[in-house]
């Protein structure tokens, strides 16, 4: 079983190559305009399932993963080490896909404070770039977006950049080892 | 000779099945799978254009609308006439839009409940339908989606269906009577 939803997200990143994002233009804040998926934060995994299920008809509830934070890249929140971990799940829709995160335990992170300040709700946006270093930290701090997450998984890393009281929304930059 | 064009006759009615929403198929709650916007709930819509043409990189700011009430589908704020007013701005990605929303008055709408509860934020995730009728109000009621707010404007009708305690976010259903 996870053989196969590994097999599934490894394809979902392929298929994702077709916008290709090897070149990130100058100075631009998103490099592509393709919405990779909306990342929701939810109090209960389990319970928004059941609903997500529902509304788009799915024959089966999503698989759950764990995110954990990742020895090469420990997850930083606000620019400390934070052990924060938090359930996954992704449905896929035609043009990108619904990201549910229950955010576990106490330890610091985005998701929580999202979830103790707003509630369940859409945190993020998400684009791929093709290297998410310092120069994007850099640039969203200078057009007021600064970051408050980031981390790494196996296949890649990522960082969230508040725009919750600008945009009205996170934007989350993703860099996929794997499309390389 | 009429065999082939029969034939190619019948594939093109195939591939238009495919590919629009003329037929919503039995009772599922999302006809087709394509999300066409997400809508943002601001409280200053020139503040908030001002930070999304910096993260798109767009020329110029985005046309604003005025949403109102149309004479034909008036508005309805949960079973309720209303007389809400919205401004409107749409930004085009490559796979979807972002609209953002920013409510005038006081005249209550679900724009304004959700600015006042939850502040500004994603407010829906959009679906189009090929005949938003009575069928989808009864849908989403039964599956514990109540509708909290319709209207309609020159060129279509649409429905917020509340999925804010369940899924995390509103679900708007749109009939475009253009693409009729």
């Amino acid at each position: 079983m996870f053989k196969i939803s590994a097999v599934f997200l490894a394809s979902l990143f392929l298929l994702n190559i077709k916008s290709d994002n090897s070149f990130d233009s100058n100075d631009a804040l998103v490099p592509n305009k393709n919405l990779l998926h909306i990342g929701i934060v939810v109090e209960n995994m389990d319970q928004s399932l059941e609903y997500w299920v529902k509304l788009l008809d799915l024959n089966e509830k999503p698989n759950v993963i764990l995110a954990e934070g990742h020895h090469d890249n420990p997850t930083h929140y606000r620019g400390q080490l934070s052990d924060a971990k938090a359930k996954l799940a992704f449905m896929k829709l035609d043009n990108m896909q619904i990201e549910l995160i229950e955010p576990i335990g106490n330890e610091k992170s985005h998701w929580l404070e999202f979830l103790e300040t707003k509630g369940e709700g859409v945190h993020h946006i998400a684009f791929q770039v093709s290297e998410l270093g310092e120069k994007y930290m850099e640039l969203y701090d200078q057009k007021g977006f600064p970051v408050a997450q980031k981390g790494g998984w196996d296949g890649g890393e990522y960082a969230y950049f508040d725009g919750l009281n600008s945009l009205g929304v996170m934007v989350e930059l993703l860099e996929s080892y794997n499309d390389k």
